[in-house]
């Protein structure tokens, strides 16, 4: 599939990207067209992928992909069909690949396509308030409220039925029906990935999406980065209260409940029906399964199991934790 | 009292709230007109109220209301005058009943009677920056400042000598004399209140208001939700650092100084002359009593008594806290 | 060097002074001018200092001052050269006398010296959104981007090649090249500082700046609050997540990367190379050395020396903490 937001710029010469990365070509390789940098699973022929971690081997050992930049400890999980691209470093080098790929990826300087919504043809199929800006690539469907001063900057979607609040920026997400986003929050902007070097930072491509399904309710002041190679995704009917931070390729599942001034760091998985209580913590990386419950404050750092009940910092088992602090139920 | 935000739609007929219950009326009821919903305490004749937990046995014994939403097992505390109507959710049941008397309490769309400040009377007394909105139900003292890009949405009351910074959006708030609400804040949205529901929640309306009293500030990216059937109230003298969140049906007592970040949810009540530390989070329903002093990271998931220290998570007495943890003033 | 932002209203006769403070002139005073008042450090001959705590005693021996506000039992402390002016309360002096001289520097209203960039010359060099708002004392060097509805308030000068995003606030702030601050900040006004008292509190002038080195980023929804006597510093290449927290007098060094939900109280000074994990907190007047790691989640409340790395609340060396709470590496 297309990236539905960031305009492809390829395809580029295998010997163009391996210039890039400062490598010579060797002279047995066919200098093909490479089409898009994906991960391990979604690359195919004629697509440039990466590998940088033994954990992927299984991924590595099957992707379709025609080249990997890995690295030589790594090159020898590939199939044969799977040339490796051998880098003293993989990360920086998907992000300069990437960059080359989806160069307005990077960063997010406003959106210089915006217009008043006045002059789009939303103004006759939208109730909207003052100062509504609205951008390229941008659709709404029917029964729709944009706030005042709101911002629906380009490569946006909107369903049916939803309720943007005043103040609210939006930019590279898709809204599906029935959502309701209060005021103040900041949607789809770039994640905090980045590679860091002395004096000056390298920025990582963030390519991916945010994706809101039916029903949810986003609180104020909330944030929501969208991934670098995936989706950033908010499952059916979950709802999240004021001041929430949730960071680059997280998911989150279904009638999953999330109180006041929780994060939740960057590419974690969070299950259906989970109820995690305000100014919780939950580190990047992690699988916090179905129906768990995470009290208020605690701070997770390992995987989750479903159905648990946890508490603390590290966050526990909720049982264990209170015994550990001599904590009685009659005390409260 | 008037609700003084929200138009109540009533009064209805009480089969015709049976009905919307799905409930039978029983042949020997009159079928008098309901005028209002209140909690247990306000409610008087001809007025319907609510009792689902045990807990408010001796409210629900004394109640003035004419009937009340209640379930099987708690029916028989009620006095002769006060019907009960038997329900299997009472709170699912008091949602739908106070939806019906106030429908416009629920969501929290942009408000579509907003002007421009120039467009109305406050022109002349009120000194404004650009972009200045101002919405049905406002009212406005002498000698305040409202900044740019702020909107002070419906039913708004701010009185002598207040400073409103920029882009910060208010409603359904009472701002009393000489208070500062800084830049970015939203204040009076409802609150993080709802019936989980698979597929799609059921929203619960708040028809309570925010209230600030006399000489207090309000930081940078605060939210202050407004109450679900009381206020959300902040003391005279009380001041709020930056990114805070105190959600519904809290109260605040008097020169009490918040640090930043700190969250306060729903219900909780805290007293006069408290401190606390940046950070700190309150769970619900808890009562803080007054000169409190809760250190900075806190969590604090039990009621505290008046002139009490206390520290960690779960939050104990400061020296005990400090001696579990072997920490001595000498390392600090 | 004169404060780049905030008018000095002096000089004032030290008689004048002395009776601001209710304090009668000796007979043997010889009425001079006073320019300035400084911290002990800074303060020169013809300008007035203060001197509140005993740890600060050095500074007092060698103050080129030629009056000091202290307390009767720090007097002493202080060369012959420098005067002192003994109070009940240095701090509540102190406020009472930079008010004097610096009486714009106290309150945050919102500016009214903004226009639109239309207006201005910048309308030719900078490339801006729609809304934008700029205002007096503000310089803008080569290749900027302003995002829309975002206000440029008084005293801000911002460097080459700078992006500011959407709906951010930004006021008494120097910003040096290559700088990226993202949507919905607000930047320089003035911090929690204010002395407790009852029915109305007493606001501490701020008249300090924030100064934002080279390179930085600065994510969505944060604050950074200006100093009070000193600036607030973020070094060079340092990145800020999202709704992240500095509050005033926080020095920040280079190259140190902190995550989303972070807060710094005031005074706190923090390395190079510092990385802070996501909602940890760190309070006031501390001091994180060089190459630290700072697990998220955690609270820090002593200083840290260079090169360690801490978790937990109160923030411990990160083995001991783990073995504390019989946590291994295997159980993640």
């Amino acid at each position: 599939m297309a990236n539905p937001f960031f305009n492809n710029n390829g395809p580029f010469k295998i010997s163009n990207i391996l210039k890039l990365l400062k490598l010579d070509s060797k002279k047995d390789i066919n200098d093909i067209d490479i089409f898009d940098i994906k991960d391990l699973l979604s690359a195919k022929t004629n697509e440039i992928t990466f590998f940088h971690s033994k954990k992927y081997k299984d991924h590595a050992s099957t992707s379709k992909a025609s080249f990997c930049i890995t690295t030589n400890s790594l090159k020898n999980y590939l199939p044969k069909s799977c040339k490796p691209i051998i880098v003293d470093n993989v990360l920086v080098s998907v992000s300069k690949v990437s960059a080359k790929f989806y160069p307005t990826s990077i960063n997010d300087d406003f959106d210089n396509t915006v217009q008043s919504i006045d002059e789009t043809k939303f103004k006759e199929i939208v109730k909207y308030g003052k100062n509504v800006l609205i951008g390229s690539n941008v659709s709404i469907s029917d029964d729709c409220y944009i706030g005042h001063n709101s911002i629906i900057k380009k490569n946006v979607s909107i369903g049916n039925n939803c309720s943007i609040g005043s103040n609210t920026i939006i930019r590279n997400t898709i809204i599906k029906d029935n959502v309701r986003i209060l005021d103040n929050c900041t949607i789809g902007k770039h994640g905090f990935g980045f590679f860091p070097s002395n004096d000056i930072n390298l920025r990582y491509p963030h390519i991916g999406a945010v994706i809101i399904e039916n029903n949810c309710e986003i609180g104020c002041g909330s944030t929501i980065d969208r991934g670098s190679m995936s989706n950033t995704t908010i499952g059916k009917n979950t709802y999240l209260d004021n001041q929430i931070h949730i960071a680059h390729n997280v998911k989150i599942g279904e009638n999953t409940i999330i109180a006041g001034q929780v994060g939740i760091a960057g590419s974690s998985i969070i299950g259906n029906n989970v109820k995690i209580g305000g100014q919780a913590g939950i580190s990047g990386h992690l699988k916090v399964g179905n129906n768990v419950e995470i009290a208020g404050g605690s701070g997770v750092i390992k995987n989750i199991p479903d159905n648990s009940k946890v508490m603390g910092y590290p966050a526990k088992n909720i049982r264990e934790f209170l015994r550990e602090n001599k904590w009685y139920i009659n005390q409260q």
